[in-house]
């Protein structure tokens, strides 16, 4: 019962969430995960947090599972074109293996 | 000193919490990761969230790293036996690399 | 655009972040994630733990993302050599792929 798919995973500025989820929806994405994070990237690196940790948790780690790779890529180019020459953001994929597809069942992708 | 594991991670309703965490135990998992989450996915869309984004943090994404394929499959297994008939969840398994598998000392089943 | 690259992930005592956090820096990640999190591993079972679930997010899930293993390498050697005597902890290495790899155009260990 279980099959490959991909899980999209993008860490950004919180403040965008809710575009960043639109791009989702639109981009195929059937659902998504969403946890606040917090961390340190060059790109939001100032002055006052060189010595420290950054405490505050200002980010989201956002998470999609989809079965079509095509879905993936046109969610990390599109939130990537919108947003990333103006916020922090990382894009990354990793190969998952669903053990309980029921999310799956109607997915157009798939 | 590296060694293949299994993750499992169950991203589902905070409420059943208690019953998921029982099932890791009771399946051979030795421990485990709790994360508030929020999110949305194609079960839990009630009208009023059409449209926005849910902000309440009311899911949890719970990890397990285990040497066991046997028990990953168990506790997927069963967690959707018990609970994904009425509550709303996805299961899915990645493979790791244990770089530090100092918990994994007395796995029974390593 | 995408590149192969390495996550960490440490799963550890919140207590210890600030230390993890320079490790990570001295090691040459130049970057990282943070998320609040609970749960219960073997080492960390207190007899008033043992029945019921650890509410409390008193763990941090601190993930790296590296195009170099080494660097991957070195952040769980010294994290587990400076703390794991004394502290829980897990740590675990995934391959992901960078679709937007921003953050790592001047990664000197790219």
């Amino acid at each position: 019962m279980a099959h490959r798919a991909k899980k999209i995973v993008i860490i950004t500025e919180k403040l965008i969430l809710p575009g960043v989820a639109q791009i989702i929806e639109r981009c195929g994405g059937t659902g998504y995960t969403v946890v606040a994070a917090g961390g340190k990237g060059r790109r939001n690196l100032r002055p006052a947090d060189r010595l420290g940790i950054v405490d505050e948790f200002t980010n989201v780690k956002v998470e999609v599972i989809t079965s079509s790779e095509a879905v993936a890529n046109r969610i990390a180019d599109e939130v990537a074109a919108q947003y990333f020459a103006d916020y922090s953001g990382i894009t990354y994929m990793e190969d998952v293996e669903v053990l309980r597809p029921r999310k799956f069942a109607k997915d157009p992708e798939a």
